[in-house]
């Protein structure tokens, strides 16, 4: 089945935004059996969006619109497909029903424009918006399906997780779509293309590399009539996977964070943790506690960006002016400082060269990272990019060292 | 001038990256009076490429093209746009020289697929890349101009700055075009809208409106015959859009940060400061320290998240629990603290509910700001969103009321 994506909004085509929705979708459609063949940006105008439909329409099985389903007078993504179809709008008294209902029960006067968003044509059945006004449109007809959906990336996420995904696999052919995702750390992009090159080109389950800021993602979908099969169809070819690429590489499964995972292992070990952090300047702090309920294991840390702050949160003076700020020995002074000092079970210590000068002739990415615990522990890192793209990789670097040392470590 | 952009590469069609090239391009054209009003998405394939590019040779004046100029058999955007000019593409004995001294220089020996890298066709001229080795190519023909870009956004955006820019300003037919970019805080974008709405309708100066992580970015820009005329027509805008919006919410001009600021304005004053942060997590710390430089000005930051590291770093376990650990109070106390702990001029303290629950009845978003200096400040910010963007959120306001305690307060 061949797709195309449709982005509607003159503010796509000025740069205001940048269209987060396209990627999504793209990267949701693989398993599904669809080939997305194209993507096209268009404005709120009435005589192109009109056109890129009439093309799509040509050229597609299905196509996916996001944007232009608003109340305003710029929003005429309906009146366009009307045309596309040959088909006359009216108000659906359902729909007109369900958005009155919502003003009331925010306590507003429905505006008459709103009305505009409770029409419907015979070949469109409404897709539920459970996060703003406007519902979507499910248009079939001639054996090619339209699907419109909401701009805002959370409505149309939900309106794409809730409704349009389970019809599509429907369509898709089989009865169940089963996805695995590993979630790598320190193998470059083009090693793991060379070690996957097989899988990649398989058809069932398809492999797919995804380059995401805690890593490279590698994602396997299968599918099949039954779910075991779905499963072990995944399953085996997960196997295949860590073989080729070696299971060190591997941190994670689907929805895990490395700052979840820490935490989970961290409650699971009845321990709690404190950070003295350098070059990374609070990153690590900030990473840690953005996992919600972080307080009941993470004591606190320390930003100790001056040789003084040092010195404040316990670290010897003698000490930082022997081995120099950037060096193991900091590193590890700044993560036992902090653990008794924050009377924590572990202390991490980061001190390095974010950029983009370097500091007491060590060069810009070069980062310590120490964990004081029962089993000190101490990692070298030369991380590439600059300043904050340093800051980041340290950041997560020091995530996984963590990670590592408490799944290895029988003490802790 | 009617204008495409056409970003190549399969891999947008998987989903695997986010097309950041063709906002960033988008973002650039109206001060060139160039239309944008197609942005179209395409995989490397022979088929379906040389169809897109003839579309956009028949509807518009401006190509500009993204992507698939690699050294690989799927980097077939040069060939493709051969194909469309209908010339042959041909080894230029420069472009030669530059691919192999280039490779000489690293010490490696050049893979003879990067001699793909050095071909023209007789319509074309090459555009220098200083970020990698993949020239761009500047096509004229037939009253249409087609320039084509590497796809790492890195390269792209140096070669638009250093080689396209100048030469489409050059077409664009005035001899000056003068831009301004103010930086906003704390007005919505619908009130926006509607206090510029003739301001954004008009022709020269153009205004643009941009909403990004630090607040909405206005940006003015005039074409005119003489420098002097387009500053002079751009002051007279922004004299006009700061008596709409009100001068208080502008914080900055141009290039210039936040975080940058509060750091140029504490180095003008010979000030340093420290942070103490409950609800932000380190990320205050973090923001601080991405600007090079700024260990000369920020001794450090605590990040208390448990009420016992507040303790530890100075603060009143009794007035804790007299006033709670969301409250002004604390605010004001991590301030003072954390000042007199790094012996800081300035101490910024932070508490609040990131979220997802609420705490001690305080609802999510509810933040408290306070400064610690020669005159006390506090402040209180109900900030909407999920536990990062309040962090987020909470992050930009205390830079911004720091900003504006340093600019107002004759006592620093």
């Amino acid at each position: 089945m061949k797709a195309e994506i449709i982005s509607i909004g003159t503010e796509l085509l000025l740069g205001e935004i940048t269209d987060t929705n396209a990627p999504y979708l793209a990267s949701q459609l693989p398993p599904l059996g669809i080939d997305l063949y194209w993507i096209s940006t268009v404005g709120d105008n009435l005589e192109r969006l009109p056109e890129v439909l009439r093309r799509a329409w040509e050229r597609c099985d299905i196509i996916l619109t996001t944007g232009g389903l608003g109340p305003t007078e710029a929003d005429i993504t309906r009146q366009a497909i009307a045309m596309l179809v040959g088909e006359e709008m009216k108000l659906d008294a359902v729909l007109e029903g369900e958005v009155r209902e919502l003003f009331a029960r925010r306590g507003i006067t429905m505006p008459l424009s709103n009305l505009k968003q409770a029409v419907l044509i015979p070949s469109a059945r409404a897709l539920h918006n459970m996060q703003g006004t406007a519902p979507g449109w499910w248009v079939e007809k001639a054996g090619r399906v339209l699907v419109a959906m909401p701009g805002p990336p959370y409505e149309m996420k939900r309106m794409w997780e809730d409704e349009v995904l389970p019809m599509l696999q429907e369509r898709a052919g089989a009865a169940i779509i089963f996805s695995r995702t590993l979630k790598t750390l320190g193998l470059a992009e083009a090693v793991m293309n060379e070690r996957l090159k097989t899988h990649l080109q398989a058809a069932n389950p398809t492999l797919g590399i995804y380059v995401r800021t805690d890593g490279i993602h590698l994602r396997i979908t299968a599918k099949a009539e039954t779910k075991a099969e779905a499963h072990e169809l995944v399953a085996r070819r997960e196997m295949e996977v860590r073989q080729a690429i070696g299971d060190d590489y591997i941190w994670g499964l689907d929805s895990e964070t490395l700052p979840g995972l820490v935490g989970r292992l961290l409650v699971s070990r009845s321990l709690t943790l404190a950070t003295m952090e350098s070059c990374t300047g609070g990153l690590l702090a900030s990473t840690i506690t953005d996992t919600p309920g972080s307080s009941s294991y993470f004591k606190g840390g320390v930003v100790s960006y001056a040789a003084e702050a040092k010195a404040i949160a316990g670290v010897d003076r003698q000490l930082l002016e022997r081995f120099g700020t950037v060096s193991p020995e900091t590193a590890d002074a700044l993560a036992q400082a902090v653990r008794s000092l924050m009377k924590a079970d572990i202390g991490v210590g980061i001190t390095g060269v974010a950029g983009p000068t370097s500091i007491e002739d060590k060069p810009v990415g070069t980062v310590y990272i120490a964990i004081a615990g029962p089993k000190p522990r101490m990692f070298y890192h030369c991380l590439p990019g600059n300043r904050e793209q340093v800051k980041h990789r340290a950041t997560v670097a020091a995530l996984n060292e963590l990670r590592k040392a408490l799944l290895e470590e029988t003490a802790y």
